[in-house]
């Protein structure tokens, strides 16, 4: 028998949404979340839900990750991916790679090397892979390369070209305005209590060639941890400025806290204001824009989907495997407040009827 | 007036050093203790100390960091390095790039841009930069680039030779045997209390062309940050199994726990064994090898330069500007205990005399 339990919750990016754009990122998320809960209903993995609800935030050429990414300097897309399993605390990532349709397959495939046998010659598998070797990579394990340019959507170029061309008028608050999505990804608890996180970001329009952000960075771009001795077990998933992200490592932060936090609500608060807006880390840092998704979820199957964002808006979905519908939300920073100088917290509930271990 | 005194600590790499081999590596670390003191005698910063004294092993053969590091299975070198400020927190890292004499000046290049100001058009500037992108940045800063194949030394190409023949033959444990030197790096606290760390790496051996070790990851491959409240200031410096070394993220943790610790050797002690030999992110891994220096220094100047490994050797070297020799040592384990089972913590007080911050 499968595990038939489970809950999964998504982010496209912590940005700048308009109203009209909103619809159509609500509806990817829940497509996403469909599509993960289609997984766990298989008996998938909690790494094989988010890896697949993410691959589907990918293809959209709405985010910026694997198809339709922002544009390098040089007018290419470089990816980066990372997943994180956590039963096992093993991570996997890729950094700036070309032509790779699912940046997040490649880095499920590196997490999953991680706790088997190691390579010929005792060497350790990588965690870690970037540009054209991460790209070989992909080849030898047989996932899907592409044509580098077949990642470039009508949009993405259209964005980059305004850029370009706008180069010495654009003022710094435009960037925000007009380029608004970041990294994508997905939290996940499964019907066993086990935890999963993936992230999947294009990275900043007009990076320099090989900017890594923090999508491929451990403890930046996703954290999965599974509770030991009555703590909670926690998936988080980040968005935003990617150096800002890696500085405040606040995937991992975010997490942490939550794992021995009697209020997540509170819990995730103080973290965005202490370890991200307030951090020392960022001192003297312009505009602190990130946001955070978790799931956070104890023994007996009670949980909670919590986001939190700095940004002036934040898209979201969730959806468990109880659920007919999944569900998503624009969250929005009160009017008047600065994005940057504030942290808005939401959150839902949610039940998991817990899987028979002897099943799984 | 500049900044007179300063202590400079280095290691060249966790391994299993013959007794043939070990007067060359002293004499290398006497030797690149002598340029950092010399940097912070002229009034460098610890963070410019800590870039010279690593691009001293960098520029030997004998390391695997810069020339003559480890090729890769396609026979190229890809070298790692990071750098962090511990008064800024700044970071800045490069991954598996092609080209650049000394890596650990690129890293410096790009910490440097992380508290100035931005890029043109609001962008942040890039943390970690990886491949041919890395090349291209140093290009267009002005740091030296080079024919790749010119940074291959006779001897790295025999070793690589060495492993292509006996690919189905040799034993996991030859690995560690025949190439036992990894990461090297420095740690620095000058007169002013200022902390500084630098790693940098040719990475393992035969390593999948693009795969990234610990000396590019944030807080695993070096940590340096200044101490607040009484908190002491400290900076480390990793080496051994990159991997396992960012599961673990030795270099943030071990300077974590030694910020707020009485007594240096029983914390750094329980750091390797609680958060490495012990540590649930190692569940199921085999051969536990790492090492890590460190620099502990209190607001009256008294510090403690200590270094710790669970590999069969470590060899490391400091000098302070007080002193007129550098030292260096050899540290073993205790005969009979076996590697990746124990670990080994040794160390040396010094005292600074402080300089007037109104001269700085």
């Amino acid at each position: 028998m499968s595990n038939m339990s489970g809950f999964v919750g998504v982010h496209a990016g912590a940005g700048d949404h308009s109203d009209d754009a909103s619809s159509a990122y609500k509806k990817l998320c829940r497509d996403a979340c469909r599509k993960g809960v289609e997984v766990l209903k298989q008996g998938g993995s909690a790494l094989e839900a988010v890896t697949a609800t993410t691959s589907v935030l990918e293809d959209s050429p709405l985010t910026n990750a694997g198809f339709g990414s922002n544009l390098t300097w040089d007018g290419c897309v470089e990816c980066d991916a990372c997943v994180m399993d956590g039963q096992s605390l093993t991570w996997g990532a890729i950094g700036a790679v070309p032509g790779v349709k699912n940046p997040v397959t490649l880095a499920k495939s590196l997490c999953m090397r991680q706790s088997g046998s190691g390579l010929s010659m005792g060497r350790v598998p990588p965690c870690l892979l970037v540009g054209d070797g991460a790209r070989l990579w992909a080849e030898e394990v047989g996932i899907p390369t592409t044509d580098p340019k077949s990642l470039v959507s009508e949009r993405s170029r259209n964005i980059y070209n305004h850029y370009k061309k706008k180069l010495a008028k654009v003022q710094k608050k435009d960037i925000n305005t007009l380029s608004p999505l970041d990294t994508v990804g997905a939290v996940c608890v499964d019907g066993q209590g086990h935890v999963a996180a993936a992230s999947s970001s294009g990275g900043i329009i007009l990076k320099h060639s090989g900017r890594v952000g923090q999508a491929a960075m451990f403890g930046c771009g996703c954290w999965a941890q599974e509770g030991k001795n009555g703590q909670s077990s926690v998936a988080t998933s980040t968005s935003g400025c990617g150096e800002y992200l890696i500085r405040t490592m606040l995937a991992k932060e975010a997490a942490i806290d939550l794992m021995t936090a009697d209020c997540g609500t509170t819990c995730l608060h103080g973290t965005m204001v202490n370890k991200f807006l307030d951090s020392p880390f960022l001192a003297g840092m312009p505009v602190r824009l990130g946001g955070v998704i978790s799931v956070k979820c104890e023994e007996d199957g009670m949980g909670e989907f919590l986001w939190s964002h700095t940004t002036q808006s934040f898209c979201i979905g969730y959806m468990s495997c109880e659920d007919t519908t999944p569900r998503s939300h624009l969250s929005k920073l009160p009017r008047g407040m600065a994005p940057g100088t504030k942290a808005v917290v939401e959150g839902v509930g949610f039940s998991l009827k817990r899987g028979d271990p002897s099943n799984s």
